[in-house]
């Protein structure tokens, strides 16, 4: 009898089905990154602590999966805070290490520590799973794989340019139509500048930030309870709301901002980022977006998301432009620019779309039937054939009924089978059925591979 | 000034060379498992310690990096355990979970949890990192990547033969001279049942399989040690110092071991896989090794191990047949075999044979130089229309000296860089430099395109 084995809760094991379609994605934004020049770095799953406290505020430290120290870690503890059960001091005392919880902590991290070999400005992507002990619940998981890239050391406005080139070449290749929506920070700068307010700057973001889930009536409640005025909230609803073109959106935000440096600073970088797009045909609409917030803080220029026209589900991709992400390690006036794609919602959306290509689906090429261990060997023989012109070949390993074995290539999805026995044998022959169609021919060794090879 | 920042030691940083480099052992052995039939599954990072404990022995357990669980892990602990500091007693009660320490109980955890939705025989591979709080040395670290293949629900011998043929594809592919040297527990079994000391079996594999390390003098010495009478050594020494031909060995197989039931079983079993691979040429020697041990207690019958001929390393691929991996979660007589790549050790000795092929240096494909914002806007222009044609290209983001954009160019080793300035912009045309060879041309937009697609 078998024992009841399971995984940590949050956590997913991806079966070969699975793993072809993540890959599929994988695959696709790895290819368009490396097309625009972004080269792969890795860091380690584990990170000091010391990195990772205190840059996701302190929820996230929370959040953070922390490891205990190797060996005898209760001797390095103070006994009393265990016994006034104080894990905020505890914590560090046994546990030194924690798992990554997102890669751009990381990537900061290696860019100071590396800068002196870096060559600048670089442009990495970083394809890994990061952990985050949240509540796992639908579409929330507690270990995923975050897609991002970065260009640090530069602040053309090129880059803005080309990563909202990259989302829309990646979702053309994946066949889902999008918004890519744009905006600036400087823009909510100027907002808050504009209210008198400048100091709550982040209140006024957050606050904009939940226009999508909550409506503009709860924004303005929000906005109200953050300290600002009626007449300055009445000031803020028209911008957020803003309608139109893109062109008639900028052709306007003068007036309603005011020519505040922020504001004016903001414009230009937006027009410029169309400007360097007249170059690139876009297959999906890129929408300047006054409400767009995004939450997190260190975002200092243009920032970005993506989402879905066909299905309902949050940003698929986003990112922005930062000043001063090395700056919490030390290394002032860095600027970067980044963007990262969520791979499990992209995955939701594109099985709601019944999206995924075929290929995705199928297994190896083909499978030959064992009749036998003569016929074993002879199929064996031709299996060695294809597999050297590089078609995927299985033999079935024993010679059991042949609806068992039909039932595994069924179910593996192989598109072709073989059969081959004492007929085929004496004839140097094989029979090819296209699972598909479910047609069969009688072939030689030569047609064999032609077929398969085009098939 | 910049933190001193660094990451746990053990762990590492890939730089994009690097990067390169792994991916093409990572891809090449992905590559043939596929062609073999080989489907890809991933696990998580992190299992139930009840999972991992208990299964790498007493030492494996304390090298398990152990996660503390979130929240207030404090209070389900006794605060008595933490004043005797009894670190076994209290990690269960703090810590729930633990980082994978091999791809090998994972998989059996996988195929126990999920044995009704599986397609037996099962054909996986798995090519994730597995984490260890080994003492870091010299090519041992605390986080690496195995690449495992493994069949499980099957007893037929054809897997070890293609096997073989993988670790023979993938070496030939990869440009390293290996020996695959072959052996089978059961020969092992027949020699504790030669001595009369089948209860030694362990012992005995376990002083074999320092041969290598510690010669033949030491090995007499262990096996004396273990309880082996003068005698008894003698008849063991020839058995695994058995030299010549594969076919001579097998022939005197029964003369030195006896014809127990082990000694016959495990010579058929070598001579049937020896049959099967008549069916294939292979490119490196496969060698018939009767000291062959390989620690692990789990294996049963055929075992394997890999050796680079050129260059002094451990082995870069081991494996063998396991009848009961599942028994250790209650799912009994599940037959399995399986080899993993040691992809560090393979990267070491690409590096010391220098072998690694010149892709794996190069840089995307070609970048343009910035001559001002007009050229720039040319440029990228350009760069659209080669990244439409699948040409990884880049534009330099900023106008500054063209010293420092070629030293950029230089050390991202693109194999092209373009020139294209007023000149050639009133020209319709871009000046295109071979980095390696130094050669410039002007070209139009549709031979550069060519020569580039070909370059």
């Amino acid at each position: 009898m078998a024992q009841k084995v399971t995984i940590p809760k949050g956590t997913r094991d991806f079966s070969p089905q699975e793993m072809a379609r993540r890959n599929y994605i994988f695959n696709t934004i790895r290819d368009v990154y490396q097309l625009y020049g972004f080269q792969s770095i890795e860091t380690p799953s584990m990170e000091l602590l010391s990195t990772l406290m205190g840059k996701y505020g302190e929820e996230g430290d929370k959040l953070l999966f922390k490891i205990l120290n190797s060996g005898d870690f209760a001797k390095k503890a103070d006994p009393q805070h265990w016994n006034d059960q104080n894990i905020s001091k505890l914590t560090p005392q046994i546990a030194e290490k924690g798992l990554r919880y997102d890669l751009t902590v990381p990537f900061a991290r290696y860019v100071v520590q590396n800068r002196n070999e870096i060559n600048f400005p670089f442009k990495r992507f970083q394809i890994q799973p990061v952990w985050r002990a949240d509540r796992p619940q639908k579409g929330r998981y507690r270990e995923f794989v975050q897609c991002d890239a970065d260009v640090i050391g530069s602040k053309s406005l090129m880059h803005e340019a080309e990563l909202v080139m990259i989302m829309d070449e990646v979702f053309k290749r994946l066949g889902i139509n999008v918004t890519i929506k744009i905006n600036n920070r400087k823009f909510l700068t100027a907002m808050a500048e504009l209210v008198g307010k400048p100091e709550l700057i982040t209140a006024i973001t957050v606050a904009i930030d939940k226009l999508d889930k909550i409506g503009l009536d709860k924004v303005k409640e929000e906005l109200k309870n953050a300290g600002l005025a009626d007449p300055d909230i009445e000031k803020v609803i028209p911008i957020i709301e803003l309608s139109g073109s893109n062109e008639e959106k900028v052709n306007v935000i003068s007036d309603l901002l005011g020519n505040s440096e922020a504001s004016e600073k903001g414009k230009q970088e937006i027009e410029q980022i169309f400007t360097f797009l007249e170059n690139y045909t876009l297959k999906n609409e890129v929408e300047l977006d006054l409400s767009l917030a995004r939450g997190l803080s260190y975002y200092t220029g243009c920032i970005f998301e993506v989402k879905a026209n066909d299905v309902p589900m949050g940003s698929i991709c986003g990112g922005g432009r930062y000043d001063d992400l090395t700056g919490i390690f030390g290394l002032k006036d860095v600027s970067g620019v980044g963007i990262s794609f969520g791979a499990d919602r992209i995955y939701d959306v594109l099985e709601q779309l019944n999206q995924f290509p075929d290929t995705t689906l199928q297994g190896p090429k083909v499978m030959f039937v064992n009749f036998g261990e003569k016929e074993a060997m002879y199929a064996l023989n031709a299996a060695v054939k294809l597999r050297e012109n590089g078609i995927s070949a299985e033999v079935y390993p024993e010679s059991v009924k042949m609806k068992k074995q039909m039932n595994y290539a069924n179910q593996k999805n192989f598109p072709f089978v073989v059969l081959a026995g004492e007929n085929e044998m004496n004839n140097a022959s094989f029979t090819l059925k296209n699972m598909q169609t479910g047609e069969q021919s009688t072939v030689n060794v030569e047609s064999l591979l032609k077929i398969l090879q085009n098939g």
